[in-house]
C-alpha cells in the first residue's frame, strides 16, 4: 500500500504512473454516544479504505476527517461541513487527481451525511471532468450487522455508536473507546422521521442508536473483514471499466 | 490537552463549557522535494498547534490535511483545495463552534497558499459571526530561521523543504524523512517573481528551495520550542481579549 | 380542495389564513418508455397530491413539470434541471409562503432525482426559514407493488415506466398511454451500479425498467389509493406537529 | 402540434430530428384581482404558445407555472420565484434542448416580472450555449389593447387584471373568472414610479389595474388572434435565421 | 455639492450627518463611433449627477467607469462588466451606505445595459437593506431629444453616439470629441430585433445609430438643462418620501 | 500615451493592435484622516499607472476609484467593496481584454485591501484565461520611504495618511489637500495585530498612521519617480515574458 501523506512526491508519481488508483476515505467529527470518540467516522473510513488500498494496490489519500454532519449538531462536539462544501472539496480534489493523469478515483465514505453531496459531487464529476469515480458507502452493512451482530438494530438504517460501529473502533483505535460508559438506547420514531428532518437529539438522550454493550474488538476484525470483501468486489469491478 | 479527535461528544462539551478554546491546525498534501513527505505542512502545522494546545489548555482540533497550495500543482502528488473552499471550511468550522458556545477559535496554519483564504475567512467570521478569531501563520520564522539555522534561505521568503522544514520533520515524524535523497537547490528567480503568479516547478527541479542536507532532529526541537514561545506569547494576548 | 392556480388572491389568503397547508407536486419531463408520456411523474405527483390535499384540506400548488433527472438525459425529451435549481425553487416557493404565514409546507415528489436536492432544501428550509416542511416520496411504495403488482421488479429499487407506473397513468390520465408499443425490458445491472453513476440508457434499450404490459386502470387506482393511504398518514403525522 | 408532455420519448426524439422547434411557455403565480385565478400569466402564456406552436409546427413544453413576481409579493397567493431562479431554469432547460439537437428555442413569457432574468438567461444562452432563443413579451400588447379594448389603460404599461387579461382567461379558462367580482382600481402613481421600486399592494387595494368589468370571452378571442399574428411573424422571422 | 473623492473623511461624515444624500454616477467603457471616447457614457452619467447634486446639496460619489455593456463586444474598447458584478458593485456601495448612516441613495445610469443589473440590485437593497435607493435613467430622454434635435433618431429606443450623445460630450468634454469623423448611420433592424439579442457590430458598421453631424456644444448644454429638469423632479419626489 | 477614456473605439483597437498592453489602475474610496481626499489611493494608482503608460507605451484602462477596504470601515466616507467584487472586476476586464487581443494585461494597485482580491484574480486569469498578467503593488516602498521620507513610519507596513502618501498626492492632486489639518498619529499596536482583524478606528483616532506634517510636493515628485523607476523595470520584465 502506498499512503500518500507518508511519501514524497516522486514516489507518488511514480505510483500513479504505474496505474495505482487513489482512495480517498472522507470522513467527520461527530458525537458518538459518551463512550466512543468524536472521530469515529474518520477512524473507520480510514481502516476501512487502507484495507482496500492493500488489496487492489492503490493509493491512500489522507482521510478528510470532517463532514456533513448536521443532523448530528446538537450534540457536542460535532462540527458540521456544509452540503456544499463536502461537494467542493471532493470535486476540488478530484480535480487535482485528473490533472496529474489518475485513471480513476474511489471515495471511501464513513457518514451518512456525506453521501448526498458526494453523490452530487460524483455527478459532477463525471460529468464536467471526465475522471472515473466510485464511492463506496459500507456495502452490505445491514446484512453484515444482521450476520454478525447480537442486538438488534435500532431500525430506519440507523447504526450509531451500537454493536456494529463500536466493535469496529475496538478493533481499529482501542484505546479511545470507554466501554465503562456505554449505553444501550432504542428511540421511538416519531412518524414523521425521517420524512421530516429531525435533531437527533431529539431522539436519543445519549446519541446512540442500538446497544453497544455486546461490542468486541473480535468482532470489530470480523466486520471490517466482511466489509472489505464487499468493498473490494465493488471497487475491482470497477477498477473493470477503466481505459489503461 | 484535549484531542477532540480522540474524546467523546460529553467530554469535548465538558472542555467547552470549561472555556477552553479549540485549534484547528490546517495543513495541505504538497510536494516537499524528494525527501520530505507529501503531510509536511500537516505535520508541522499539527505539531505546533498540539504545543500550543498544551500550553494554553485548549482543544485540539484534528488537522485539515489538504489545502490551497496550487503554486505546486505542477508536482506530483499536490492536491490543492480551491481558494473558495479553504475558506468555507474555515466558515462552517467556526459556525459550528460559535453554535456550541466556543469564546474564540484559533488557526495554525502550516501551508503559504491558505493564508489568503483563512484572511478572507477570518474576516467574514469576524463580520458576520461574531466569534473571535486568531490566525497563526509560524510567527517569528524568518527571524528564527536566520538564528537557528546554518544555511542561507532560498531568498523572497521561500523556506521550502529545506534546512528549516526538513528539521522539523526529523523531529516530528522523522520516519517519514529520507535524509539520502535530500539536495539542495536555489533558484534564480526571475525578475517577474513573485508579482506574477510562477508554477515553482519552474523555479526548482527538485522542489526544494534552500539547503535541507544540514537538517537535524534536534535542530527541529529547537526551532519547534521557538515557534511555540512566538505563538503561545500571540494566543494568549488573543486570549486575553476573549469575553467570559 | 383549493387548487390554487385556479383561485384568486382573496380566495388563497383566505384559505391560508384558514390554517390550510399547501401542497407541492415536484414532477419532471422525463423518458418513460415508448409508451408513456414524458410527464408521466408529474401526472402521478399531482395525482397523488391531490388525493393528499383532499382528504387533509389543503391547498394544492400547481405542480413543477421539471426537476432533476440526468440518469435520463441520454433520451429524447428528458428536460433535468440542475440540483441546484430544483433546491432554489424549493426554498424559493418556501420563502413566499412563510411571508405570507403557511404554517407548514409540504412537497409530493415524484421523480428519483429530484429526491436529494430536496432533501437538502428541506434541510435549508428547516435551519434557515422556521416553517415546517414534509416532502413525500411515495410512500410505502416498494411494499405496495409487492402486494398489488404482477411482474416482477427491475430491482435495486427501479420502478420505471413498468406495471406500477403505467397503471398509475392509465387511471390518471389514459388518453396519453399507448399500450400498443408497451414492452418489457430488465436490465442487467453492471456490478458498480448504482455506486457508479450510470446513465440509464446504457442499461436499458427501451426506457423502461420491468415490465409494463399487465398494467391496467383499475391497478392504477388501486395503486393511488394505497398510496394515498401512506401519504395520508405521514401528512397527518407531520401536522400534528405543527403550531397554530 | 407537438405537446412534450403528452407524448412519448421516442416521438419527442423524432419531432426534434425533423427540425420541430421547441416552445416553452412561463407563467407565474401571481395575484390577479379578486376576478381572476391566480394562475393568469401562465393560463395566456401558456395559450399564446399553444397557438405559436400550432402554427409553426413546433413542441409546445409544460409551461413553468411559477415566475419572478415580487411586486406582487404584497399580495396574498403570489409566489415568487428569484431573479436567478427563473435565469436557471431557462439556462437549464436550453442545456438541454442544445444536448439533445434542438436548432432553437423559443420562450413566451407571461410574467412582467420574469422579462429581466429571462433577458439574462438569454444572453448567456447566446454567448455560452450556441443555442439560438427567442424571448417572445407578448409583442405588440399595447397596440393591440388600444385597437380592441374600451376602457382604458392604467398608465405605465401596467395591463394587470384589467379588460386585456380578463378577456383573454375568459376566452382560454372562463370557469375559473368570477366577472361579479370584477372591479376597475385606476391608480394614482406616485411620482417614484416606477423608478423607485414600489409593491403594487401600495398603488391597488383590489390588485386591479385598469377596469375589467367590459371583458368578454369574445374580445379574448380577438386579442388571442393578434397576438399570435404578431408573435408568429416574429418567431418565423426568428427561425428564418436558424441553420438547418 | 460635495464632491466625495476630493473631500476628507471628517467632511464626508459632516455632510451625510447634516443629511446629504449620495449620488453615484454609474458609466462603461463602450465604444461611440469614431468620433466619441470610449467614456462617453461617464462623461454623460457625471455630468447628470453633478448638476443633480448641486441642485438638491447631494454628496457626489466617484462615477464608475465600467458597466454591462456586452451587446457593444464587439467594438474594439468596450470592455464589459458581467451583470452579476454591476450588480454586486451596486449592493456593496448601498451597503456601505447603509452601515454611515445615508437616509437614500440615487444612481444616475448612463449606460443601456447597467438598466437590467441596477434594477435587480435596487430590488434586492430594497427588500434585504432598508435603504431606500432611486435609480436614475435619463428620464425623458425620448421627448427631450424630439423637442431639440434635429435629426432623425435610428428608432427601437436606439440614440448611440449620434446628435444627442454627441452634443452632450461636446458640451461636457468637447476636448475627446473628433468631430472631423462623425458620420450617420440609420440601421436596417432585422426583424427580430430586439427581441433576439444581437451585437450591435451586426447592425452599424461604423458603431453609430443616427446622425451627430449636427451635434454642437450649445444643444448639448441645453439637452442637459431639460435632462436636469426632469431627473431633479424625479430626484426631489423621492427624497420627499425619506425618513428624517 | 493612449488613454482608452478620452480615444475613440477605432484608436483603442489600433493601439491594441500595434501591441500595447493595457494597464488598469484599482483605487479604493477611503478614508486619509482629516487633511487627505477619500480618493487618495485612486489618485496615487492613476498617477503611477500613468507615468508607466507612458514609459512603455501602454494603453491606461480609466481607474477603479472604489476597492476592498473593509479595515477602513470604521470611518466615515470608506465605501469598500466586497472581496469577490473587486475579484470579479478584474476577471470581467480581463475577459474583455482576452476577447479583443490584448497581449498581457497590468494592474497597478494602489490600496492594501484590493491585494488579496487582485491575486486571487490573477490566479485565476493565469489558470483559466490564458492572458498574462501582473499585478503591481508599489514595488519598493518600505525602502523608498525609508531613503526619501524623514520621519519614521508607524510600523507594521502601514503607511496611511504619512508623509509618503500626503506628499505623493501633493505632488498629484495638491488642491485636494488640507495640510492645515494635518496631524500626526502613531498607533500603539495591540500584541495580536494583525494576525487577528482589527478595525483600524481602534488604533488611530485621527485615521492617520505616521506623521504627514513635513510632506511636501518636491518630495512627492521624487517619490514617484522612485516608485516608476522600480514599477517600469518590473513591467518590462513582465513585457519581455510576452509572445508577440
Amino acid at each position: 500500500m502506498t499512503d500518500a501523506a507518508r511519501i514524497s512526491s516522486p514516489d507518488f508519481g511514480a505510483a500513479l504512473t504505474a496505474g495505482a488508483v487513489p482512495v480517498l476515505p472522507f470522513g467527520a467529527l461527530e458525537q458518538h454516544g459518551p463512550h466512543l470518540p468524536l472521530a469515529t467516522d474518520t477512524i473507520m473510513a480510514d481502516g476501512l479504505a487502507r484495507r482496500i488500498t492493500e488489496e487492489i494496490g492503490g493509493i491512500l489519500l489522507p482521510p478528510l476527517p470532517y463532514g456533513q454532519t448536521s443532523d448530528n449538531a446538537g450534540f457536542a462536539g460535532t462540527m458540521t461541513l456544509a452540503f456544499d462544501t463536502v461537494r467542493a472539496i471532493a470535486k476540488d480534489i478530484a480535480t487535482a487527481l485528473k490533472q496529474q493523469g489518475a485513471r480513476g478515483f474511489v471515495i471511501v465514505n464513513g457518514d451518512f451525511g456525506n453521501q448526498a453531496p458526494l453523490r452530487q459531487a460524483a455527478r459532477e464529476i463525471s460529468e464536467h471532468l471526465d475522471l472515473p469515480i466510485l464511492v463506496v458507502n459500507y456495502p452490505g452493512m445491514a446484512e453484515i450487522a444482521a450476520d454478525l451482530c447480537t442486538t438488534e438494530p435500532a431500525g430506519l438504517g440507523l447504526y450509531h455508536a451500537e454493536e456494529f460501529e463500536t466493535s469496529l473502533v475496538l478493533h481499529l483505535q482501542p484505546q479511545d473507546v470507554r466501554m465503562e460508559r456505554a449505553v444501550a438506547e432504542y428511540p421511538d420514531y416519531p412518524a414523521t422521521f425521517p420524512a421530516v428532518l429531525t435533531g437527533l437529539e431529539k431522539l436519543s438522550r445519549s446519541g446512540v442508536f442500538g446497544d453497544p454493550r455486546p461490542a468486541t474488538a473480535d468482532l470489530g476484525r470480523r466486520l471490517l473483514d466482511r466489509l472489505t470483501t464487499e468493498a473490494v468486489a465493488l471497487v475491482n469491478a470497477f477498477l473493470a471499466t477503466l481505459p489503461g
